[in-house]
């Protein structure tokens, strides 16, 4: 078991006038995490000069981030929810849809994995009416 | 050539006093991101109910951020730098020799990585005297 679920994604090819500033961006990424169903707690962006643009969205289900270059048509993001996989999978293709890249790069990566104790079962006829461990 | 530089690491086995609430997670962040050499820009923190804390904390380098699971003695964090990745690395040992974990799972990934052009180099007498391609 994992208690997050952790979207690493690097878009290159993207139309670098949405890249330079935070405007384009913050409506791009709030209204895709919204009509994913994740819910906002708080987000920051910060402009860099002459262009460019970081942002962290803090969502009741964990985080998304950025950061941009757009002298290099790039953006890469990450999503980390450790709530539903599909509502991060969602929000990841309405970005995608936003952002049109030539090409991505992705990784998915649990985080958080839980060591589940498992007790073992021995075959013999003294304990093949006794119910060991967890159901299956 | 790669823009950024991603440090992402689960902490196992931390003081779970540790973990619940803001205060102490907001001072040993932000200690060791400014003792690193790292520049804040922002930073923001959300209390569950009755306890577990997320964090993002945006900075001139990129984003560092964190989620909590008390419950389970566990803190992911990860540390992005456009920057010196020696910082990012300062930053992060200061981390763990402030939350102690007993066990770390990282992961170092290389994020948006450039494809540099290279110019092939034909050996023959007729190119060996020219300079071809970028400097080594």
């Amino acid at each position: 078991m994992a208690v997050g679920f952790h979207i690493l994604a690097d878009l290159y090819g993207v139309d670098p006038q949405l890249l330079k500033y935070v405007r384009p961006l913050k409506h791009i990424f709030e209204s895709s995490i919204s009509q994913a169903g994740l819910t906002k707690i708080t987000s920051h962006y910060h402009q860099f000069t002459p262009f460019g643009v970081s942002g962290t969205i803090l969502i009741e289900e964990s985080h998304v981030s950025f950061h941009t270059w757009p002298e290099y048509e790039l953006i890469t993001l990450d999503i980390y929810t450790c709530g539903d996989r599909e509502m991060a999978e969602d929000a990841f293709e309405r970005l995608i849809d936003a952002l049109k890249p030539k090409r991505i790069e992705t990784k998915r990566i649990e985080r958080g994995v839980l060591v589940e104790v498992q007790e073992a079962v021995v075959e013999s006829p003294s304990n093949s009416e006794r119910s060991l461990g967890a159901d299956r």
